[in-house]
């Protein structure tokens, strides 16, 4: 089964809003089975929208569409499917209902915008939206499905989940696709290449190999396609494990998961903490951290230590050190992690200071220079960085730099332990 | 002039990365007037590419290309744009020298697949990657112009700044194209269209209104479309100006600008320092702010309070407190507010304690349930919130509507003072 995805909506070519929501439903379409061959982004224009669907309908057996069905004047989604479909609106009832009790528990009063929600096309099936007043909308025509669901990401996740998916699933799709992605740090691209250069060249033909170089890490893809899936997962398997024996020490995690996690996990497998103190990093990586639910269990919290005042202050990192070497410096890098880690009272802790840029360097100090400093219950480990990048990317790169270190100290206490 | 933007790769169809190139391309390409048509994500896939690319050369006066450029078997667009041109591969020493210099500079040795990369299509105008080992390519037919280029953004960017603005800009574009965003936070989406619908209704027909929601702000954008620059300019401005009368309280900044930015400036006219104090965020306040550059003249740092033993040992919130209360609770956000504006010995100060799910919710206090405080040089202000939503999402409506009163609380306070 073949889909392909439009998004309407000028916001997204113009460059207003990142498409995020083609990554999701390519992500869930493909555990379902089903190939998206195709992510078309057109503008809240009739006529190109006509277009858009028409050329959809040629290639695709599911067409999903999102985007311009918000209450206000520039959507035209709703319309522009009455005409494809030959069909009109009608009212709902049930759905101004919703639409009521909806906005009327987020104390909004309901106005003729929002009523006009209720008006859906009388050829589709209405799908009811638990997240939001914009109902979605399925028609099917000529062997070929369509979904019409509002853009705001959550609504659109709702529509899929409820609504969309046990539909597909009644389908009964036959054709496996299996992905299994390796995540890797500390190799670039082509030395990566190198290093599992014959393993590469030794896959069969039905399972393909990509490489998804990021600023975080390089993501190995496996993409396994067939009739069996059990057949594709045990293989996939196979060269995975194989993988693992040829990089050992350059993969950290698999799928979705980060670094965040994978330290995640290791702490709460030998019980114990984490306490973070930020300078260049400015808070991201305890943000990094606490986007993973259940952190509280390791993760104590930490100092953003941005002002040489506060460094001194609640890290204990002297004043004379930070004058002498710098508030840059491995010795203050040092003293703020050991300070962190004491005065936290954690297992682990990890320290940055650098000069994110685009100010502050000097010919000494370039933009991106940086040291991280990470501490554990046996000793303390430090490394000067050189990034060179802009002030998104040094603090990206700073941040799972830090906590890739962070992660292979974990792993040699750990196994000193043992 | 109309441009087509390509993506290839098969991770964005599967939805393992989310395209951030097409959105910043299409925001560069507006600023020259060029308005994008249509973004088309295509596979990894030989007859695809061939496919995508008739359509765009018969829609388009200039389609660019990203992906599939790397040094890795499963990159194909070169062959295939070698064989939609007619053309074949030539080595260039040149780019070979600059592979051999880029990569020795990363401490990376030169192999066969890196060496390939200075085999390049013989008709077309090879465009230098002065970020990285795979050249642009910029071919011309039939009136249409095709631009090749890698998928990495910073790659990407450095292609299209360095090489493909300069050559555009020689083409002379004439049609202008005008874009102005008005950030609001504070309404929700239908009732913001309400309040100005009058408004909204006589906006002449040459300039169109989106409204753009999402869980920071409600962000509305005025396009104008026509021949004359300063013409649009002007109207553009002059409706702006309306807008902010309708809901002056409700706008806080414009076009790119964040709340960060805003609170920055806002700061530093005053002259005043700000610090924070986060659970519930972990550390994304912090983070927001720091992503600014120049931020650390009047961001000091804070703490990132996670453990009830932090919020005591360095907010001096008492234990006492936190046990009558509950760590979430307005005395205990009052409390991590007003001890890190007296510890940190800052102006200003955020705090925020709360629930961000999924565990730790109780029918007292689901997930969602959020305090914040906002301590100024006057006095403090606090207030529940109920978010109702997935960890990630009731993290970022945190931050921004802590955020938000922050600006609300620095306003009042600038007022008074005056």
């Amino acid at each position: 089964m073949k889909a392909e995805l439009i998004t309407i909506g000028d916001e997204i070519l113009i460059g207003q809003i990142v498409d995020t929501n083609s990554a999701w439903m390519g992500q869930q379409l493909n555990m379902l089975g089903i190939e998206v061959y195709q992510v078309t982004s057109v503008h809240d224009n009739h006529d190109h929208i006509m277009k858009a669907l028409a050329e959809a309908e040629e290639n695709a057996d599911l067409v999903l569409i999102t985007g311009g069905l918000g209450p206000t004047k520039d959507d035209i989604t709703k319309n522009s499917l009455c005409e494809y479909f030959d069909t009109e609106l009608v009212y709902h009832p049930e759905i101004f209902e919703h639409v009521q009790s909806l906005l009327s528990s987020r104390n909004v009063i309901v106005n003729q915008l929002n009523s006009d929600q209720a008006l859906l096309p009388a050829s589709c099936t209405v799908l009811h939206n638990s997240a939001g007043t914009a109902s979605g909308m399925w028609f099917e025509r000529n062997n070929t499905i369509f979904v019409s669901m509002p853009g705001v990401p959550f609504e659109m996740e709702a529509i899929m989940t409820e609504e969309v998916f046990p539909r597909l699933t009644k389908l009964g799709i036959t054709q496996s696709i299996v992905h299994k992605t390796v995540l890797t740090i500390g190799l670039p691209e082509s030395m990566l290449a190198e290093k599992i250069e014959e393993w590469e060249s030794a896959l069969p033909g039905y399972i393909k190999l990509a490489y998804l170089p990021s600023p975080m890490m390089v993501r190995l893809r496996l993409s396994g396609y067939g009739t069996d899936q059990s057949v594709l997962e045990t293989e996939i398997d196979q060269r995975v494990k194989e993988l693992i024996t040829l990089i050992p020490e350059h993969i950290f995690g698999f799928d979705d998961e980060n670094l965040g996690l994978v330290i995640g996990r290791l702490l709460v497998e030998s019980g114990k903490t984490l306490v973070v103190a930020e300078s260049c990093t400015g808070g991201n990586i305890a943000h990094f951290i606490t986007s993973n639910p259940g952190s509280s269990a390791y993760f104590k919290g930490g100092v953003v230590a941005y002002s040489n005042e506060i460094k001194n202050k609640l890290l204990d990192v002297p004043m004379e050190l930070i004058e002498a070497f710098g508030a840059v410096s491995q010795q203050v890098a040092e003293a703020m992690a050991l300070g962190a880690q004491k005065a936290l009272n954690s297992d682990y802790s990890v320290a940055t200071t650098g000069i994110a840029g685009p100010d502050g360097g000097s010919d000494e100090k370039p933009v991106g220079t940086v040291w991280i400093a990470v501490a554990g219950p046996s000793g303390i480990q430090s490394k000067k960085y050189n990034f060179k990048h802009n002030r998104e990317r040094n603090i990206i790169r700073t941040t799972h730099t830090a906590l890739n270190m962070l992660r292979t100290l974990i792993l040699t206490e750990n196994s000193t332990a043992k």
